[in-house]
């Protein structure tokens, strides 16, 4: 991890910068489509929301509830934020360690194209293994990562 | 983002490290929120929290259950997660690509201004569409840090 | 701050580095022990999932449910990211502003080792107040560094 301030500068971290971001707005995007499901299929958390779509008081109650599309969204969210913040973090530390570009491209393009894969199978509910498959790879991409972190900056 | 190695040390970066810390700080407040309503309500998530409060073994598996409060505080650290963590990422990426100052401390600022509106009209369940808009106003100022940093860096 | 961008080759962030990774690994561990435990228990959170390890229609109904040891290991999720995903931001920023290493190992020690003790105590459910008090010990690393962070760096 030596003259690692000259690698900010490099292609690789340029690159890291550029799928990250793209990864991160992603993610982002689950936040709207739980409130476009939200608000079609009038499901919500919250008695205040529902004044969005009805105003009577006794059919705002009942739109307080649950609903199993929403419910996935939420869950493909949620494994998004378990496994892309993860990405971010290593990602950011693995672009100082001065890696080969094209190893670095490699590992940024397997986790950010298996994580929007991810999202399609899961929304979509195809059938497993698919999501598990895709789960993994970008597990693995990260942990990858994670390896040249620890052998090139160890220091306990 | 030529010379970022330089931009490290500027007041960009250190203005995005007093506004990334202190909504990092707000959101953890969140976890301390959650841990008073759950011992001032005696609502508890784990059996062997409740020895906390009680110690009889039948009050004690009573007090497993949910309660509206704690899980509004719960959705809206949820939502911070949600939101804080891309700020956190995008706004340090943004800050290595030279913005003016002017201009980022514009996006620090409405970014974690319209974060602390949101949790005080979430808490207090305030009518819609006041929560929804502030929480579309922080969506808009990483938007708009995404958008330079990929204008800025992007390599794919 | 000043001169931070020396600070990034420095021994300071090298340790960071290090820690950083291992918690992020130990966060990952999480969602491989769910995934363990709902194949093992055959609990499953989309029906999809139950062709896994069934292939009649109605038994893969009955294994879309909650179980409370899956919901434990989820929670325990829930709560590193609430903290591991503050300390690493706080962390990298903690770095960058030149703090002595022994000062530094002392907070990432302190921090990585409180949240391996608050996963056991949380997994083996053991009896509290031992895991507030792991969880409180790692606020308090990442809060004392925010210190830091705040009386180097203040920028508004």
């Amino acid at each position: 991890m030596a003259e690692v301030a000259h690698m900010i500068d490099s292609e690789v971290f340029l690159a890291f910068s550029t799928y990250a971001t793209i990864v991160i707005l992603k993610m982002m995007l689950m936040s709207l489509m739980t409130s476009y499901y939200r608000l079609t299929k009038q499901v919500f958390a919250n008695i205040e929301d529902t004044t969005l779509v009805v105003k009577t008081t006794e059919d705002r109650k009942k739109l307080v509830r649950f609903d199993p599309d929403v419910e996935r969204v939420r869950r493909c969210h949620q494994n998004d934020l378990e496994n892309i913040v993860p990405f971010v973090v290593i990602g950011l530390l693995y672009s100082l360690t001065g890696p080969d570009l094209s190893s670095a491209l490699l590992h940024f393009r397997v986790f950010v194209g298996s994580r929007f894969i991810h999202t399609v199978t899961y929304v979509m509910a195809l059938p497993q293994p698919s999501r598990g498959l895709f789960f993994g790879v970008g597990l693995c991409a990260t942990i990858s990562m994670a390896y040249r972190v620890l052998t090139t900056a160890l220091f306990l």
